[in-house]
């Protein structure tokens, strides 16, 4: 006990001064321009305080002040503006079943470069760590000399236990176990171990960040892939559970004779909802699920089968609003392209099925970040440690993310 | 700004103080018996604080300090054990589709008195609000003279606006947008206003704080009455939702052609595992749905029809398991005897439709507090405002509940 105070006291002041680094970084990360006068009234700290910190982030190539806006805030001077400065990135990974994206992700949120490919067949982890690497090659290309890689974030399909980044589960991989933070971690080498987050999670952290849910509170996510699942964020908290693992609502039991579930279940609500079931009732082959959206986007009207999709789809979202009573629900995934075909099959279901208090509160929405969400919650993901303690990850950070890459 | 900062400077210490003996008088009532040396050690504040608090207590009647217990806390003196005194009572009520009790509960979370009876038939909330006061006439009887009446708190089958107690439904007795709160609360004269709480909402809460769930962070208590409901605990907190209405599992979509439910739609679970199903398959006429708990009784063995009842349930757990990956799931109301007739079932259907890494954190069990969850849950939220503030909330309270019922 005696011996911890010491140590608190020790570094107390130090401690306050990094955590308020990156709680002003964090403000600007998040905002696209802010002033110094509206960060000072955020953080309770006085201007020259503020000044202070705003200048160490320019030092460190974080942020940059612009010439005062229009705009004055109170009798003062005019504030100076703030922005963040792409002196640090980080690579996000959305791991698909059908499919694979990277991109090069700036402070800000802003997505420098991107590049997307084929999943190797066979869903074999290394071979997939290998096709990463390749599109990671692919977008740290031109990166600004100096800039710093702080970190590599991977939105994954299945469940992901936090401490490690194994994947106890992602059935549509048909991974069971595995330890895919640690086998992509050995090929990155200098540059780190990545951040392992489910798929559904990481959609919703991004539309709550800056997509659909801004300033909403009590959000769902729904990742509409093979695999359903749901990302819940519930009084602005993430909806953990006792292992990370909540909001697994693709394998809510839904039709009792249901068809068999890539998890060994029958009549998940997957089975009815998934792409798979969107191909077969839009007659896109099974061998073509990857290629589902270019199909969608062919479909005009929606064939009874589909529209039988969309009642499954709504009835479904009526039981997440009976259980959870969100503000908004995002439809993120195939879902984007699904609901507006049968939004009348869903709209109906809802409202047979979802109890009137809870249903008059809740909106069912597009992702405000288009196709994005899963992919922007990687970047947040990996930007954290960043937010916690800019200079300590920057001192580590890596430089040459080409050379790195290269080995 | 500045006003406001100035009342802050003036009533801080005082602020300080009742917030003090509120957090004092917590751990008291929610442990059977604490000496002052773990007091002092729980709040790190001084053992001459605690002295006073506990001795501020003693004086308002809520606490008591025995004889030192055996054990010493290290090498000092041996502490002064501190326990609840009944200065203080609430009364709560569990008012259920088909049966109502009313007890006197003391500080500790003792029930001092209780009384049962009957639901009058049709529900008419002013009916329902005389047989009420007739049972707290029963319960008030024989209150040691000049104890404090602090709160009424009431448990009902149905979804509540926190706010103003306004129940926006209880499909089960029928009831929409009934202001159940005021219209008891008229009734109650100088006792006050009564606070009203989801059934399954006051259950979580009990057996969280005295029951099976006692230093269990995630848990969901599942209410299985003639509707039966959720209450969630998630992080430690109870899951709202934006209104306040989370946790209506009962109304989750269930069977696709499945029964029509109280709430208008068809299918939903509560239908297959509520009061009425179980019923239904052991022969319990339905207009004795109420002695729905002796009729379980005489049950030893379960029917096929009572076995499916069990899949159904087992099934419908699975999906709270994946839902929301629960460290532990207690099953009350008439689940409590269902259950054991059919575990093998339940357990099968858990096993089969639950994702393993979730399954294998989550306890299924009967609650700690056997029939009276909902109850104690009431009388804690009746207690609230004392523990917020025990000096300003006796200086209002009734301190002649026999005089104040007999209006
Ligand atoms: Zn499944
Ligand atoms: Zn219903």
């Amino acid at each position: 006990m005696a011996s911890a105070g010491r140590a608190g006291v020790g570094t107390n002041q130090e401690d306050i001064r990094r955590h308020n680094l990156g709680t002003v970084l964090g403000h600007v990360h998040r905002s696209e321009r802010l002033s110094r006068a509206e960060l000072t009234a955020r953080m309770g700290l006085n201007r020259s305080t503020i000044a202070g910190l705003v200048t160490e982030l320019e030092s460190l190539g974080l942020a940059e002040q612009a010439k005062p806006s229009g705009a004055r805030i109170g009798a003062g001077r005019p504030s100076v503006d703030v922005k963040a400065r792409s002196g640090a990135y980080v690579l996000a990974v959305d791991l698909r079943v059908d499919g694979l994206t990277v991109a090069r992700v700036g402070l800000g949120g802003i997505i420098q470069s991107r590049a997307t490919g084929p999943v190797p067949q066979g869903h074999d982890p290394h071979a997939i760590t290998d096709s990463v690497l390749d599109l990671m090659r692919l977008v740290v290309k031109d990166v600004e000399p100096g800039s710093a890689l702080v970190g590599v974030g991977v939105g994954v399909p299945g469940i992901i236990r936090a401490e490690d980044g194994l994947v106890r589960l992602a059935p549509n991989l048909s991974w069971r176990d595995v330890p895919f933070a640690q086998i992509l971690g050995e090929r990155l080498g200098s540059i780190g171990m990545p951040v392992l987050g489910n798929d559904a999670d990481l959609g919703a952290l991004a539309e709550h960040l800056r997509g659909a849910g801004v300033g909403v509170e009590d959000l769902v996510y729904l990742s509409g892939e093979v695999g359903v699942g749901a990302g819940v964020i519930v009084s602005g908290h993430k909806l953990e559970g006792a292992g990370g693992y909540a909001g697994e609502i693709g394998h809510m039991p839904f039709l009792p004779d249901g068809k068999l579930c890539h998890c060994g279940a029958h009549g998940c609500w997957e089975t009815e909802i998934g792409a798979e079931a969107i191909a077969l009732a839009i007659g896109c082959p099974a061998e073509r699920v990857g290629a589902l959206g270019e199909f969608l986007e062919g479909v005009h009207e929606a064939s009874p089968d589909l529209r039988q999709v969309g009642r499954h789809l709504g009835r479904g979202i009526a039981g997440i609003v009976n259980m959870l009573n969100p503000r908004v629900i995002v439809l993120g995934g195939y879902l984007r392209s699904l609901s507006p075909l049968v939004q009348e099959d869903v709209d109906q279901e809802i409202a047979v099925h979802a109890l009137t208090a809870s249903h008059e509160l809740v909106r069912v929405t597009l992702p405000g970040l288009g196709g994005d969400s899963v992919l922007h919650g990687a970047a947040e993901l990996a930007f954290e440690p960043l937010l916690a303690d800019p200079v300590g990850r920057l001192a580590t950070a890596c430089r040459d993310a080409e050379a790195a890459l290269a080995v």
